[in-house]
């Protein structure tokens, strides 16, 4: 077996990103950290940890990094059924890829209804947060592929409903003779990163073109709303965040009746102990409630 | 001189993260954009786009990509002075580095205010942004170091004031003998990422001990406030954010009047052109109006 003294000081100190923290943490030195981690660096013959600030692992450290924290989610079942055993440590922690409208409208919901974890969450676009999957960095993640990932059980979850939007001065502006291909190919939109491609897909279902405006980029759920509400360009914002907005005329929508549903799916990996059933079943009861 | 027409396409697909949306936006072929950027490739004798989805620049792209947006930000200076000098291409892109709790508080108004150009905007913790214009890949940042980057300016902001909150449920379950260093190592925090050092500089503040409680990592300003009304965690949000749920009650300080103030600095690459020169001015406006 593995030292697993070792292997949590490492997890420790990528998690929380300092020698100091993961001494807290641990009720330990930082010096007894230190030790913990050169020795299993050692016996491994390999680095674990990139020194900084913050520390970050390599990859064979993030990799034990999920082996540690699998290894804590199995122990956390087993002390479920056998509540006999002493608790040792922090409760277990479940690390997460979800993209950030789920965040910024129903996710948290689903959180809220499991209390005995912690989460780690990763923010990333939908159809990039089953790569996290692939690659062994996170339990489950929601994401716009249906396809199971290797290992994992897939479950659909609904559709994120979103509206093309911006402010009543903004479609004065710049859509002075209505909203169609060619006045939205020289009005500003605004775009979350480069993995954002949702104005494309709605353009390509209203219009039936790909249109590339000039555009903001802006990585942030409510600074998308924030920045179509002072006219800085026209987005595709959640349903759920504007409905209050659209309601009071501070935003409009481009086209009417013309939203885009992005469907989302629920992966978690089949190591799929009893914590990450709860965790399974709050995340469908809240998004069957909330998402289309 | 380089050749623009090729150090544009690059640069186009860089930003956009895929040869396609890059050929709309230049309003020429894929095949196009692809040829120009393979022949600057075999020209300069080094890779500089790593294909993929979406498609990045590797470290000598992303050098040359900087390069463009400079030469085009100083171009947009020659044109106010000359205004008789033909537009091309789309609007310049001012790429800025910010802290997610400024995005989501007070920077999106001072946005509002520079309405002739679009912004490419990167999150970073506010004692990590200034890396990003050291190393020559943003033209400016709020941080929270007053030390100026060399080659920049540094102009202080004032204070972003946060308060530590709860939910009153979540007070009464994990304090029922009060706050204080004891019975704070037990109750979860929400953190923000590896970077965020808030909660330790308030408890250093305010008990005169760094505290490592169990928490939970939630990349969001706008989640970490939702996560604690539905009582997941306490953690240090920004006043503006929560200042209604304080005066209704959802959330409450866990110590009344010991706020925690992050003084802000706003440093500019000093090839601040008049471009610069208008959000510069806009920045300082705002944040004087909006921070402590």
């Amino acid at each position: 077996m593995l030292d697993y003294a070792l292997l949590s000081a490492l997890a420790a100190v990528i998690r929380t990103g300092s020698f100091e923290r993961a001494a807290q943490q641990l009720h330990v030195t930082p010096s007894a950290v230190s030790q913990r981690v050169k020795l299993l660096e050692e016996r491994l013959g390999t680095i674990l940890v990139v020194r900084g600030s913050p520390c970050a692992g390599t990859p064979a450290g993030q990799r034990l990094c999920q082996h540690v924290e699998q290894v804590a989610l199995l122990e956390s079942e087993l002390r479920e059924e056998l509540p006999g055993i002493r608790h040792a440590g922090p409760p277990v922690t479940v690390r997460i890829a979800v993209n950030a409208d789920s965040l910024a409208t129903w996710f948290v919901a689903a959180m809220a209804e499991t209390r005995d974890c912690l989460f780690d969450l990763v923010i990333d676009d939908q159809e990039h947060s089953a790569d996290w999957l692939r690659r062994g960095e996170v339990l489950a993640a929601v994401t716009s592929g249906a396809k199971p990932v290797q290992g994992c059980d897939s479950t659909p979850l609904g559709a994120l409903r979103y509206v093309a939007t911006a402010s009543p001065e903004f479609v004065r502006r710049h859509f002075p003779g209505g909203v169609h291909a060619g006045s939205l190919a020289h009005a500003p939109c605004l775009t979350f990163d480069s993995k954002d491609r949702l104005q494309t897909l709605w353009t390509r279902q209203v219009f039936g073109a790909e249109i590339a405006p000039a555009t903001h980029w802006l990585p942030s759920s409510q600074a998308f709303i924030d920045a179509a509400l002072v006219g800085l360009g026209w987005g595709m914002n959640p349903e759920m965040l504007v409905a209050d907005h659209l309601r009071t005329g501070r935003l409009v929508a481009l086209v009417p009746d013309q939203p885009l549903d992005v469907p989302l799916f629920w992966q978690r990996s089949r190591i799929a102990s009893s914590r990450l059933g709860d965790i399974t079943r709050a995340v469908l009861r809240t998004a069957g409630a909330m998402l289309e």
